[in-house]
């Protein structure tokens, strides 16, 4: 009475785990896969193992990196005395979208939580405190998203920041390009607006 | 300015032709499976190029299975007479969740469309008709799709077996249980209206 084999079912299972993919959409991607072996399912398998095994953790910032160190942390034209600190490697590829920024990361790996029990020693805070130190660095742009944990977060970093006279600096926040007011929320209209410019 | 190393990225672009899975959900998967490097993505890996290698279609029925024949095609239990027709292994699956269903299967792999060139021999159909034959099959149950290309080819199949002599039937349409009638489409409450019976 098994629907598939063993072994197809763990599949759907661990595929299910996937953000995005609930038990039924899990289970249309297998069969996808089952349809198209040789064309998505065997390259799909191969990739994934070796990422595994190569990707790391980048041991300066933080990013994801096949090697010691990540891509930006290598490159020397980005030793720009700017350090942008993040949440996620998430934002940081958000932010390297963007094409803005031409310094380099820090990489927190997660926020504060009282409710998660994760304190700073959790997160790459002590590591950011030396490399503000080591690195020259001379402006922390904390780049933290706008929740409340993103935000509590960013206020203790800034606090233990304080004494290295750093410059610290936040994302401005305000109407999205493109957004419309009627649908923006009362906080980010409220945001704006506290922060008007000239003409 | 890459955003992640080249074997990430290939794996997004891979992730990102699942079903259910555009760009952004498949960074975010892969995000994910890199958190979870051991317990997510080394085991999904693993299983995921095993399911490769091993799965294969039953030579009887076209299920999908790791042997020659699939499970309920080796199950003596199951030799009812009765063979239920289905578009997709996905369909197979469904009607066994359902569990009301004690014969055995036959997978299309698919429907009759004149738009992609798919006819009767890129089917199942032609080993429908020497299994109705070879098997003792009394009734073949078509369980197609109530689309238009799935009933289509339900009447090309009807056609082809009349000659057998063997009982045909259908799915019964009408209002699904837990069903609604104030969210039912037009044609379903036709449908039913029109296979009214005694109450």
């Amino acid at each position: 009475m098994a629907e598939a084999p063993g072994d197809i079912e763990q599949l759907i299972d661990l595929m299910a785990r996937l953000p995005g993919l609930g038990p039924r959409s899990a289970r249309r991607a297998v069969l996808l896969m089952l349809k198209k072996r040789g064309a998505v399912m065997a390259p799909l398998a191969t990739v994934m193992a070796q990422v595994a095994v190569s990707a790391r953790d980048c041991a300066r910032c933080g990013n994801i990196t096949n090697s010691e160190l990540c891509e930006i942390c290598r490159d020397e034209r980005r030793a720009t005395g700017e350090l942008c600190v993040v949440e996620d490697v998430a934002d940081l590829w958000a932010l390297e979208r963007g094409g803005a920024f031409k310094g380099r990361y820090h990489v927190l790996g997660g926020t504060l939580s009282a409710l998660d029990a994760v304190g700073p020693d959790e997160l790459r805070i002590p590591r950011l405190v030396e490399r503000v130190a080591e690195e020259g660095i001379t402006e922390v742009i904390l780049a933290l998203n706008a929740t409340v944990d993103g935000q509590t977060t960013a206020h203790y970093i800034a606090d233990v920041l304080t004494a290295s006279g750093v410059s610290l600096t936040s994302l401005a926040q305000g109407v999205p390009i493109g957004g419309e007011l009627d649908y923006l929320d009362d906080g980010t209209i409220g945001a704006a607006l506290r922060a008007r410019k000239r003409f």
